[in-house]
């Protein structure tokens, strides 16, 4: 057998080295980057510069916690079970991190990165929007990035995350193109269509140069340390046999209702 | 039915507000806390200081990326078979991070607190640590955090990981005990068991205040971060189809040469 | 809050009673029903015939144990660093069972149902498999349950699971039409392209009115039970450790070539 | 490199053969071997006789569905933010299986398989229960595979499973020390410790000669199967939804009286 090409550039140790992305992890990267900085190293292949950082920060702590998401919810009832296993409740929780939810980044990221690559250096913004807008109406598809049932008529980390890229020279072209988006489909549907939360990390993560395939690893690797801390919180005040019994009543109720 | 107590302080949102652990999140956490501190905030329950933040990061940077690991392999073979669900991929990379490889900070922090705990505020370190390597060897159990394969005498990420403890004032009394542990288990084992990666984050973990009972899941949040950095790559140059056919091989060699 | 319906009619059990599916579980289904009847019993909410029970047991026989795919190696490595949690390896090794293996066997099942649904009781099987070939080659799209690298012209499992339809009289309509899809696709390509055996289960699951959309089930099924048999030979004739030394080794040389 | 050995029995295939476990998959397998039978093969390596799969799918199917438990609510909670990934949601279903519900037939049958060990030939059943219950005890464990919430004083799982067992010869020496155990716990205690489904499984696996360490395997396959029961119950009959908001009611209403 010969040996098969087995590449791979993220990291590698001998005796005498120990080697992360290029870079010699005890002298020049621990106590110099942070956890932030890591994660860009990961998605990009490169360390943020101070602006790109801030912006990088910003949305990615967006995503850390959002309260009782089916997806904590299962991380609980998972430690529930496996309470030796803290890794696989985790992991349970971010098996859910699908289309439905998280997933809406990548949606956003995908058709304003596809949609400016083809548009050259001066691209007639307003024009992409109506065609964007106009390609889900005919697919009847929702729009990623746009719409929430509570927040309107606007997000408010939206509003912040965008008010944060303009202080660092990151509200480009693709926020321009998203909120050109947000004015056509509310135009066309007549309703009020916010940009949201995950909109607005579609867009500022197409500004920050991560390809849109991997921006649904800013959710899940954002959520992997929220689901820690609500398992935290699960060890402390338990919640999760709570929600069995509640769920087994009123599935009970429901059964001999009928 | 009466409405059973389920009480979560993680987060919450209504119309006019989004509260992340009691912080308003667009205006008090989006672009003040980076994700190291909102890391550091879920499993504490309050923002670090400035000199906590470089440990804590210190400690997690430690945690991201160590190359071609079993659970980057499993990651990317799930990737293979499933590449609409890169949440997935992550989730399955996560579930080995058990008790044999990420789960010695726990153990290690688990010996560091337990036995500080009882141990007044003059504690006896030396007579700590004795009292630890006893109870392993009466047990036969390995030390979590002690010994390396290929870094002897020292591992260079705790060289470093402790003097940035030193110059911010967290090198104490858990980093006094597992190095006096390191010096009872040398002394009665005749071999060279430096303090691994897995031991110092363990120390300093305790040295922060975080609980024994979840430093695992320091790992787990870690780790998450680097799982989306490998199947970004596995995206660019993919090596699972390769791994796949070279264990084939390797399999048909092993069965058709007995 | 009044009591949101929750229905579920899978199964209950209070003082007196534990009921499955509708049956009393100790003197109904226990020492009358094997595995393979609760597994049918679960994907079309009644037990089998006899007839049914000998196609069924027979598609799922055939995905129980595929040798060392990306699926068990997975699950492998995830046992090597969590052996402590058995049942976070198989989650693993379920993890990648997505569109690229495994789900193959639900694009079969959706076209021949789709195509049929609408095709009244006479239905002209050659012109809707003219019709299913063309709509793949518009899309460039490859037809799921098509195709073997190994297999041809015939997959012998194939071969075999038509003829014991056959003998049980589940050789119809979904039978034909894949047959007649092979005809058409392989006139056209000019490749040979056997019905391989997720071909073959998507028709027979089709035969046997279990739903398309949940056909993908029933290879997550079977793979379960091959997984434990990984596990198990893992713990006895263990790799996983040798296969992560392998690939280290040919992924440092592949760096160092460099 | 040379060719490490790696070594693997359970499948292979080339060209003209497809092999399982030393059998030739379509024409020894195929119509011939039932899903239980390749359950007990993959657990022992060998296929059943008639009365061992008797006694076997009798066990297996006992723990297919046992209605809205914590396992099957994280399957559909998963499942409702990722619909895309079946595999994924049967995964995180799978994750909880641990030591708390379906690891007590590994616990039972641990301590069975342990004590009649080395017990030889003609063993003091009751010496033997009487040092299991005083070991468990001293270090005021549970005992596993005894006690019930709702099913006293007998489970009627436990009471079909052991008269199946002795209609086919295998109510043999694990059963009668598991009842033995029950007796001196219960003397003991002096609470009523029925023998519960999982005791009696780890029972009846011990009398099949399945090892202890794959047991908890039993209820992993089993489980799959009633996972994807659910999953198909909650693409026709949602639930997913209505307990988040529910939770989430509840949650809010939990913090709102503080």
């Amino acid at each position: 057998m010969t040996t098969p090409a087995l590449r791979s550039d993220l990291g590698w140790s001998d005796a005498t080295n120990i080697v992360v992305r290029g870079y010699d992890l005890p002298s020049q990267l621990l106590g110099h980057v942070d956890f932030g900085g890591m994660a860009f190293l990961e998605l990009t292949g490169r360390l943020p510069t101070a602006a790109e950082s801030v912006v990088f920060n910003a949305c990615i702590v967006t995503l850390v916690e959002h309260g009782m998401t089916p997806s904590a919810m299962a991380a609980r009832l998972t430690y529930l079970g496996a309470p030796e296993a803290l890794q696989a409740a985790v992991a349970a929780g971010l098996c859910g991190l699908g289309t439905v939810f998280v997933g809406t980044i990548e949606g956003a990221a995908k058709y304003l990165q596809e949609s400016l690559a083809g548009a050259g250096d001066a691209p007639d913004i307003d024009a992409l929007a109506a065609a964007i807008v106009a390609d889900h109406r005919a697919r009847r598809a929702a729009i990623a990035g746009l719409g929430h049932p509570v927040h309107k008529p606007d997000d408010p980390r939206t509003i912040r995350l965008f008010e944060i890229a303009a202080e660092h020279g990151f509200r480009g072209r693709y926020v321009a193109l998203i909120e050109a988006v947000r004015t056509h489909a509310e135009r066309l549907s007549g309703k009020v269509l916010p940009i949201n939360a995950t909109g607005a990390i579609g867009a500022l993560a197409s500004e920050l140069g991560i390809p849109w395939k991997i921006t649904r690893g800013l959710g899940v690797m954002a959520r992997a340390v929220g689901l820690v801390g609500h398992i935290l919180e699960e060890m402390q005040t338990p919640i999760a046999n709570t929600l069995w019994r509640m769920t087994d009543e009123a599935v009970t109720a429901a059964r001999t209702e009928r």
